[in-house]
């Protein structure tokens, strides 16, 4: 009972009754308010005022509190790290990146991400006794059952590692793991625009190219954790060969760093005056600087962006015809370098996919941008942490008691 | 609690007993006792025998009554109609087909149906009185709100037609209308080859080519009721135009009738002499021809048949990737034309997906075969009925009543 209202409550956008509470978990009034009184008085939920009177009593509206403790949220990206601390309702309350390679091994990775956990703790005025659950993706599969990842092409030398386990012992609290763009899907769909949409694609275009899908207002993981992989679906039969081993995926020919090779490439040929500058002046290109060429203008530069975006649009036009969603989320660092990148995957989606799956289908950016990891990391810890503790029991104790 | 005993009925595979039915829902013995006692007088369920002795008393098994009435199941393929009628349990008890082309419109399509309901159930005594509920499946997009069909490219004159309320008004009980894979895909996850698998792909290679889903032990429909189709996947940019108006789809140069064409092709250019030696005798080839003399040795047919079925096993390699399942089903008239078809789908499947995925996937023929739609069909039915229909209304008089 007092995991469904805490789920309720977090999933509220604003304080709640406790007659609503009774109402929408079906259970008398009674009953409610006694774990109510329970969970006020134990500090994780607190009293946020009163409504409006209209003639009667005014009922009191509660809501989780922010002292009820914090939790911590890791997004690992192929050459970052993203850390946020956040309350139990996924607000974020301080957050910190930084540039580090995935491949430098996960006992190193691990113990960056603990330190910039401990600081933005720090300067709050807590420490790691107030988390009370980590939630962390990484760029890669992840099997449900013991939190490793498994056979990661962008993960060098992570094959294997029990990333729950390990950071669990670091952080001393129950850790939870899925894939990157999983927990961008989650967050999208519990605090960003696809809120509440039951069936929905999440896109993040980056170093890599990957899919959270959600069908039925569930995540799709598939039977080994590895759904949504549209970055190894195969584009180009004779194309480059990709990080996986296989030719020709979308990733191979779509994301940041093939971007990145054929702006050099449209640079050195001559093709893109203003990349040719930007290449001379930086000595290489990412995907940025190629989306920023092609927002200024140069032809060479658009005409890179706008067939990475084709590609990708194609293939999502593929998963439009397989999943017919009612909305598609374009997340993801590259997804950000210019307005030409998401029209011309809006393009080729229509131009592909039948009528009927694309008549009220928007294709929009991700409403949380750089932070749907951090903030899906979040909300999968809170969730699963309400599922297997009992708020009563010692690791509640709220901050400062 | 009479719907959820129904069920539970329905779905064990041998009868049950009282205790255990309390077991399995969370209620009382004496509730799940009161409630069985009601639906064995009203005839919907039956004894079936009681529990082997260990000491104790032996308690009485219960089942679904076969004369509880029965439930009509219709599959509308492009070019043919199968009719059967089932127990409540989905069992087929008689079954007929016919080759009918669907473009010969709703109302006569129907009423062809109907006709076929009733000479099924005149063999066994029975009218339209005895059928609780019918279970319709189309070959195209149903709208599930209202039970039309939705622009279906291979329905010509069936767009926007209500198939649910006209068929409802010949048949006299409540009828439940889906897409016709849709319904293979419920039938092999009930009764079939998918028992209970969470996570599985079923695909059907007839006239078209579709699939159906299952994520997370559900039915995948999508925002529109149009997921699941493979058949309109681009695979061929610069490829034939398919019935749907796009170029190069997965149906237009892997389906029967393209593999029927290019085996007419290979027969005419003389690369196919066994082909040729049926075209010269029929004036036309089917895909099973073709199939046939792949079977028989012919290289010419072969090759037709293992360019389908790699094009077939590529576009399936894409949806694994995109959905990780468990099992790929594959039913339809068109898979069984040779054990080259199949073999030739699990290489393409195998050579492009990623080993995570693929390590323990099978990809197995239907166990139903010709009879997953009318099985799909009568699940589907039963349990819709189920969730609508109160069991002690009138309808639910048993049969001879």
């Amino acid at each position: 009972m007092q995991a469904a209202i805490l789920r309720l409550l977090l999933a509220a956008a604003t304080p709640v009754t406790r007659s609503e509470l009774g109402l929408r978990l079906g259970v008398g009034r009674n009953t409610v308010g006694l774990e109510v009184r329970r969970l006020l008085d134990a500090g994780i939920l607190e009293a946020a005022g009163f409504t409006e009177s209209h003639g009667g009593r005014r009922s009191l509206l509660v809501r989780v509190s922010p002292a009820a403790g914090y939790v911590g949220a890791v997004d690992l990206g192929a050459t970052s790290i993203d850390v946020a601390i956040t309350t139990l309702a996924s607000e974020v309350v301080a957050q910190a990146a930084e540039d580090v390679d995935v491949a430098i091994g996960p006992r190193a990775i691990l113990d960056k991400a603990t330190t910039m956990l401990c600081e933005l703790l720090a300067g709050r005025g807590a420490d790691l006794a107030d988390l009370r659950a980590v939630g962390i993706g990484v760029p890669g599969p992840v099997a449900q059952a013991d939190g490793r990842v498994v056979a990661p092409p962008l993960m060098p030398g992570w094959n294997d590692f029990p990333v729950r386990d390990a950071l669990a012992e670091l952080v001393a609290c129950p850790v939870f793991v899925d894939n990157d763009v999983n927990l961008m899907a989650i967050g999208e769909h519990a605090r960003g625009v696809a809120r509440d949409v039951a069936d929905f694609v999440f896109v993040k275009v980056g170093t890599g190219i990957g899919t959270g899908l959600f069908v039925n207002s569930a995540l799709v993981r598939g039977a080994d954790g590895c759904a949504g992989d549209l970055g190894h679906v195969c584009v180009e039969p004779a194309g480059p060969t990709c990080s996986c081993g296989n030719v020709g995926c979308l990733e191979a020919v779509a994301a940041g760093p093939a971007i990145a090779r054929a702006g050099e490439e449209a640079a050195r040929a001559g093709r893109a005056r203003l990349l040719a500058a930007t290449l001379e002046r930086k000595g290489a290109l990412d995907a940025r600087d190629v989306g920023d060429a092609a927002g200024h203008g140069d032809l060479g530069a658009l005409t890179v962006v706008r067939e990475a975006a084709g590609r990708i649009g194609a293939a999502l036009a593929t998963m439009v015809s397989l999943l017919n969603p009612s909305v598609i989320v374009i997340g993801g660092g590259v997804s950000r370098i210019g307005h030409v990148f998401l029209a011309e995957i809006r393009t080729a989606v229509y131009a592909r996919s039948l009528p009927l799956a694309t008549r009220n289908l928007p294709i929009v950016p991700s409403a949380l941008a750089a932070d749907a990891g951090v903030v899906g990391a979040s909300v999968l810890a809170t969730g699963l942490l309400i599922d297997v503790a009992d708020v009563r029991e010692e690791r509640w104790v709220p901050i400062g008691r």
